[in-house]
């Protein structure tokens, strides 16, 4: 059975002494002092080892099975659901006004890695509530927000997101679901959707769909999609419930992992709906569930290679087999722990650099969110408008290949079901594909992010990653080993961006064919970036003489190994993008 | 449900046009021309799809049990496998004079990537026979061969290798079954080995497990290790199933995938062995079985790797979803077919100029192996004893990382089981694991093979290399698009040679370190000079005036996507392995 230890030490060395959050003058920031967010952090902490760890085996192994229309969750996670509720974790940061606790986003991100980690297709009833909130938050109307949102909050109620439908998934100016007018102002929506997570389950009450769908008259494609609530039972005016709504889980998608997670074909057959907002303006609330859902997403991948790593740590520590080579490290067991072997350290480093990194990243976009929610800062919303298919993309991508290194690290026990990492690696495969492809995500990188306000917000990025450098550029201690290496990266990524901008301009597809390359280089950059201000700060408190060196130095080398290691990829990056469409459309469709 | 279409052109196009194998003067190479090869692909790529491959989601979803000591294999697989005896395919390359069909091993390679392609949980049955077959036919006595070879050969019997135990697994020196001799010449096996895949089932009448165990009294660690022969049936003198033997199997391992194939815990109680060779060299006897295991395993990975690309290919081609943005390409339909997205086809030419290129990769390592069996041709016995763990570790590593991409082209539908690529994902993991982890794989390359001869054997796959170039530096056609990129590829490599050569003295870690990157450096060296000779091959038949001018065109496309975007690599690994053993190995384990 693997195990899992909430990271909480290396959250708050993120919080408070990286990014210095109780400083920043974000409004409500000034709570998240050390004392705060440690007992927040703890307290997640306990109930992901305790109660979501055990709990990962069970769904994966059960998974959820549908009768007659009712879809049960595994073993043991109503308990969870309901213990989850009673903490307040399903709305760390709604808005108090509607029963949240009214933290900021950052704390919602910091605790849900540890959840994620634990119990990713658990976790997953709660995220898919949070992002249907944010929506309705941001574009329902008040009576709306009054009706659904503190019931969403306590999780009584639990959300969904409706997009999905057997022929179109990223093309949704496809949808054919049909949302007919009524006399009294509501809407009878019809038609299939599917691959729709906790669309049907037994935790909550009641479960919340918003659901894209088409007026009839309206424009055509995209521009004619409107949003709507469609609850499985009508609720009263009192707030009770009422009639069930006429819609049902038609079947539930067998599927590589995530078992614990309903994943459901949803017919909608003349339901009920309320329309979100205005008509034909749905993919606009769409997107502010779904920026944020990425983000929470791209936080999962982090959070299974972070769970992964654990263990294959903990197997290397224990696994006696072979010598060292520069001499016996056990002379009186039968061989050394595995973690002598060069081989199996470079196989750990790569983990562990990306996962601490990635920490850092996700919490850092955390701040650009609460900043551009909080304090309606446009600049840090262009950031992280910029930053979120990064956020998503690199860091499913690198979680993923972290489980498989984790994997591998156990060797044939790794592909064993009992040691438990195999599973990581089927859940945290989905994280890649859902929220819009990776693929997906790098194109709205390139061609809707990058050129957005003129370029304006990557010349701004450009901009802090050249004032950090300013900053320390004393630092002798620094710079051979983190301040060059992220200045020859982020050298990679203008040489790249200068490429789209002069070739993308002749033919898109020279820009479009390095997109997904593009993606990969701006995150190992912002992971340079994260590892040199990790390595300032830790610079910083040996110097100052902090006790406890050992941890700082760790980060140290930690980083150093990022930076000789990982970051040197963006060149290889940067020469596929350079390599322009030639070779990626050079093969005509018909010849494949 | 997945399909398959065994690559017959793609395969007949290696053998007869860039290796030219009837041409080579390899004794039994002059009977493989090009009616014969075909007819001989033809009528397994007949079996792997209309067999084999419809058998491989029953396998995955039915699996293997385990009832009162009997394993039973998935349905279909008995009647398969009686179909394969019947065509003589477990012994394509087995002598004559023990019931084989006597082609060269380049036909039970070529053959075998359908096979496995098709179902490899099912395909591994007939590997472990013919593992066991090699070490017999290699180290067994003329009574040995001719008791259990004919039989094998006709997959009458199985067979198995039994080498993992819980405590140990790369370090054999720990084993601990032991080989008790008895006054008939005899021994007594006893002790538990695990993950012996095909250890128990209901496929042959008799199973022929090949032991390493320890005879008391021998030499401490791996040089006291004998090889036995404990069958599941004792044999009597006239070749009829004597009495069972004390062995069995104590339980089935619960796995990520490869669910057809039965891994089994199997129990000794003091089994009748037979030692197959001296006692005290079971080493010897094995690597034999373990080195031919391991190009069979780096063939999985390219037939896993085949058969993912193809189903993404067909899905980019039939899935309608967004235009392609230099204008329509499906204008009477409601969109263009995704293959025309420039991300969608940089993933699919990832894959494609992977598949293509180790399929060369695998078919010309076979010469090496049939010029060293045939013709005993030490230099290539030398050079294919180099490249097995690059052939292993490559081919594995890229072929699990081409399912993965396959699974992305179909989105959300990649992640079902009903589409059938994350089960290719699942089977493929395993590769990059057993017959010796690929970091083992790494450490077997920079530790044994690329010291041993003193050097000479890379020195002469750096010359082949260089003839290769200077023979080919008159064609312009070629010069910029490939030999250019080889060549810098293989100066990355002699590069790597050179640091090893000069800080591995200083300190063993630094060549250890790099061992990894080493192995995925060369292997892309290897994969630039097959495309560099398949481009040489094309662009003679165009030249030529062939008429299936698309074919070639597209061979000479695809390959210059592999040198544009794939080969590149080289410069990364190189990176990794100059920046030495220091930030791999500065962390102390204590401190992770």
């Amino acid at each position: 059975m693997p195990t899992y230890t909430a990271p909480v030490k290396d959250s708050q060395f993120i919080l408070q002494e990286v990014l210095r959050v109780a400083e920043q003058d974000i409004p409500g920031y000034d709570e998240l002092d050390a004392e705060f967010t440690s007992a927040v952090l703890e307290e997640a902490g306990k109930i992901a080892q305790n109660v979501l760890a055990p709990l990962n085996p069970v769904g994966d192994r059960q998974g959820c099975k549908l009768e007659n229309g009712v879809v049960r969750t595994p073993e043991g996670f109503k308990e969870a659901y309901d213990m989850m509720r009673a903490g307040g974790w399903p709305a760390v940061d709604a808005d108090p006004a509607y029963g949240g606790q009214g933290m900021p986003a950052i704390m919602n991100l910091a605790t849900g890695e540890y959840f994620s980690s634990a119990n990713m297709a658990f976790q997953m009833y709660f995220g898919l509530t949070h992002g249907a909130m944010s929506a309705l938050y941001a574009h329902g109307s008040d009576a709306q927000k009054e009706t659904y949102l503190p019931k969403m909050a306590a999780g009584e109620w639990s959300g969904t997101m409706n997009l999905t439908e057997p022929q179109c998934g990223t093309d949704l100016g496809l949808i054919r679901t049909k949302a007919e007018p009524q006399a009294d102002g509501t809407f009878k929506i019809s038609g299939q959707k599917i691959w729709i997570s906790a669309g049907e389950h037994d935790l909550s009450d009641n479960i919340i769909h918003l659901v894209l769908a088409k007026i009839p008259g309206g424009p055509e494609g995209i521009k004619g999609i409107s949003l709507f609530i469609v609850p499985k039972y009508l609720v009263n005016e009192d707030g009770s419930l009422g009639d069930r709504n006429a819609l049902s889980c038609g079947g539930l998608e067998e599927k590589m992992g995530i078992h614990g997670n309903a994943t459901c074909v949803m017919n909608y057959d003349g339901a009920t709906g309320f329309l979100v907002g205005e008509e034909h303006k749905g993919m606009r609330a769409m997107f502010t569930m779904m920026n944020e859902a990425r983000l929470l997403v791209g936080m999962q991948g982090l959070a299974q290679g972070s769970v992964a790593y654990q263990n294959a740590l903990g197997f290397a520590r224990d696994r006696l087999q072979g010598r060292d080579v520069t001499g016996d490290k056990n002379p009186d067991g039968p061989a050394d722990p595995i973690i002598v072997h060069p081989d199996v350290r470079r196989n750990l480093m790569d983990q562990k650099s990306m996962i601490e990194g990635m920490r850092a990243f996700t919490l850092w976009g955390a701040t650009l969110i609460d900043r551009a929610h909080r304090m309606g800062d446009a600049e840090a919303e262009a950031m992280i408008s910029l930053l979120t298919p990064v956020l998503k993309g690199f860091m499913t991508d690198k979680g993923f290949e972290t489980t498989v290194l984790a994997q591998q690290t156990l060797g044939g026990s790794g592909f064993t079901r009992e040691w438990g990492l195999e599973q990581f690696v089927r859940d945290a495969r989905i994280a890649m594909i859902y929220e819009g492809t990776n693929g997906v995500q790098s194109l709205d990188l390139v061609g809707r992010k990058l050129p957005s306000n003129g370029g304006k917000t990557i010349m701004a990025f450009f901009e802090m990653v050249k004032t950090f450098l300013k900053e320390n550029e004393g630092e002798e201690a620094l710079k051979a080993d983190f301040l060059d290496p992220l200045k020859a990266a982020s050298k990679d990524l203008q040489a790249a961006g200068m490429y789209f901008m002069a070739e993308g301009m002749k033919n898109p597809n020279n820009a479009l064919s390095g997109s997904y390359d593009f993606m990969i280089l701006f995150g190992h950059v912002c992971m340079g970036l994260m590892w040199a201000k990790i390595a300032r700060t830790a610079r910083a408190a040996l110097d100052a003489g902090a006790s406890d060196r050992d941890f700082y130095e760790a980060k140290l080398a930690t980083g150093r190994y990022y930076m000789q290691r990982q970051l040197p990829a963006t060149a290889l990056h940067l020469a596929r993008i350079r390599s322009g469409a030639e070779s990626v459309m050079g093969l005509d469709a018909a010849n494949f």
